[in-house]
């Protein structure tokens, strides 16, 4: 008997012992992920205690890689260079499926209900669509041009409301959107054609209102108002972009995180050292603040007080922190080599910095610009927390 | 032997079934309460699923009960009438935490970092400030006036950036802010006087810039620029209130969840059957729209695109929906004799009503304004759910 219940007793240490590996019991608001690209591994992060929880491990190729994530918080999906799309369980820190949906694929978006998982694809050309639950396919969506007769690589793929995408055909230069609110399986395509050569990237505003695709092949963005998509897609900025000099650009900006602080947005301009500020209302240009380098991320604070900014080569060492109210330059600091990503805590009391050839996570509190931690990490890249589940377009 | 495993299986089940009892492993992002006022109880929500969790008792006296959230979205700290200060776990629907912490209270708010936790008190007045982890006392802040030679009560608590906590004082007709980001425990304390008569409520905008207090005492409102508060407080909306004319008002609107959509704010009307709309950058009235009541709560679903209102008696029993591009109302409906609140998952597909006569919330999807599913609730009253906790002001 006494055997009995010393074995019991060692079962129940060892399973006890095994829960706490598989996950504990804890909430999921205040988890994220720090992308290694080199190793195709992910820093799984607690913002809370400012600690790492461990490595995930067999992501394959994620340069370029961008997550998003479940309605509950629990998951992250990753969406990998090689078409890979991994969904990762951030209670236990393990891959729980793991597909390879294309060739070649450059991001991707949830849909506002949560249920599905669009993909943004170079090869095969087009958009694919996942259950989040299972990864099974629901739909395919090749991005077919009558004008290029074949397929346009996809970019700038965007959640909006009423369970719709919105993505850019960067050859072909169109804007779709797929509406999924009736059927899923049979998305209802709307088209938009001749939006401007070669879209590169896009962006929905924090209110889920403005889709803007930037321009590649000429200068200028197109915006599609989705409260009345029927008036089509307009052109605005005319000067924004590389410019009839073609100015030497190390880095075309990443426009999925424009920086939005009531109406005005504050974008990175295209091969100038400078902050472009632009009317929402007019969508005219209202003015430039200077900075240190060409601006690769311009981030606003969750409240749109302060600006964040880093930089192309060979300014990629420093970030600027810009005071919305008085437009100035606040802060500068070079934290390492290569500043390659930030990422607000959901309330912004702190921002977590990838410095990349350092190996680090660096901490900091957005009011004292004091350091709160370094953090161990291998050439990170993206970060990305899980309050960007209930958020439009992150 | 055989018996040995036997017994280690037995409790292996037992215990296994005490730990789905307890609690399983899940995402905290999609939880959320609905407040049981006559009971005394919590109905525990999952919002993915439109289901309950189950019923969570002992939370005391709940009228005008409200709660916020942890930041890691999985405690609810629940603010009871009675002064009680309840922490339940919103993974094991337990109440881990219950402090009587005031004779009588009047809500509250937690620090934009989680880790305080601040009540609004009328008796005795003032302001608490609790360890958000423990619920230990941090720091007393009484509301002392030394015009009325005693304690004022505290309306209007709200969080706002660099820590700070905003509150205003009813019978002392003041506005104070008290900063924790140096020295929680001895927090800056700035007071502004001669606000105006009797601030009854009061909210942060979203992006926790502008606090904003109704007056009950006169007509008007204050405003606080919370990015330059040396500016003082502001008089707003001369005509906004009861009036010279005093009309009948069934119930003074609340203000904590006014709607801001883009530059716009739409409030509600007191007295009168009427949403106004305030621009932001001036603070002047720039509209109306008429509406079925009284409104009570207007409620802007998350990208801004629609407004939810309700009304007080005689009209408690009707919701209506304006679209926000075209003022109009586009839906109106009466779900119930008396409809208490409404909640909006993170991303606003669906919403959530608190039918109180009819014993139940309903679901609705705000897009096609089907009902999604009823749920039963003991005369539900205020819904809450932990998306609030990274957002300002919730």
């Amino acid at each position: 008997m006494i055997r009995s219940m010393m074995l019991a007793g060692g079962l129940l240490l060892a399973l006890s012992a095994g829960l706490a590996q598989a996950g504990e019991l804890r909430g999921t608001g205040d988890l994220g992920i720090a992308v290694e690209r080199a190793k195709g591994s992910l820093q799984w992060l607690d913002t809370t205690h400012k600690t790492v929880l461990g490595r995930i491990e067999g992501l394959g190729d994620l340069s370029h890689a961008s997550a998003v994530f479940s309605r509950d918080a629990r998951y992250a999906y990753v969406f990998g260079r090689d078409g890979g799309l991994t969904k990762v369980d951030l209670l236990t820190g393990k891959i729980v499926n793991r597909i390879i949906q294309s060739g070649n694929s450059i991001g991707g978006a949830i849909s506002q209900d949560g249920r599905y998982i669009a993909a943004a694809n170079y090869t095969p050309g087009g958009v694919k669509i996942f259950d989040a639950e299972t990864l099974e396919l629901v739909v395919d969506i090749p991005a077919w041009s009558e004008e290029l007769k074949g397929l346009s690589r996809v970019v700038g793929l965007e959640d909006a409301t009423d369970n719709r995408f919105v993505f850019s055909l960067f050859d072909a230069g169109e804007i779709w959107i797929a509406d999924l609110s009736d059927d899923p399986k049979q998305p209802k395509l709307t088209k938009f054609k001749n939006i401007g050569r070669e879209p590169y990237d896009a962006l929905v505003t924090p209110d889920a209102r403005w889709y803007i695709a930037g321009l590649f092949g000429e200068d200028g963005i197109a915006v599609l108002d989705l409260w009345q998509p029927e008036k089509g897609v307009r052109r605005a900025l005319p000067d924004y972009g590389r410019g009839q000099e073609k100015l030497p650009v190390y880095k075309m900006p990443h426009l999925e995180t424009w920086a939005v602080s009531g109406n005005l947005a504050f974008i990175p301009g295209v091969g100038r050292h400078e902050v472009v500020i632009v009317d929402i209302e007019t969508w005219q240009k209202v003015g430039t603040i200077p900075v240190a380098g060409q601006p690769v991320f311009v981030m606003a604070r969750p409240d749109g007080r302060q600006l964040w900014v880093n930089f192309a080569f060979p300014h990629y060492d420093t970030v600027q922190v810009i005071d919305v109210p008085s437009r100035q330059i606040v802060h500068t600091m070079k934290p390492g080599k290569a500043v390659l990503h930030m990422e607000f805590t959901p309330r912004g009391e702190a921002v977590w910095l990838s410095v990349r050839d350092g190996n680090r996570l660096e901490v900091y509190d957005t009011r004292s610009f004091r350091k709160l931690t370094e953090l161990p990490a291998d050439a990170p890249s993206g970060i990305f927390f899980t309050s960007r589940a209930h958020r439009f377009g992150l």
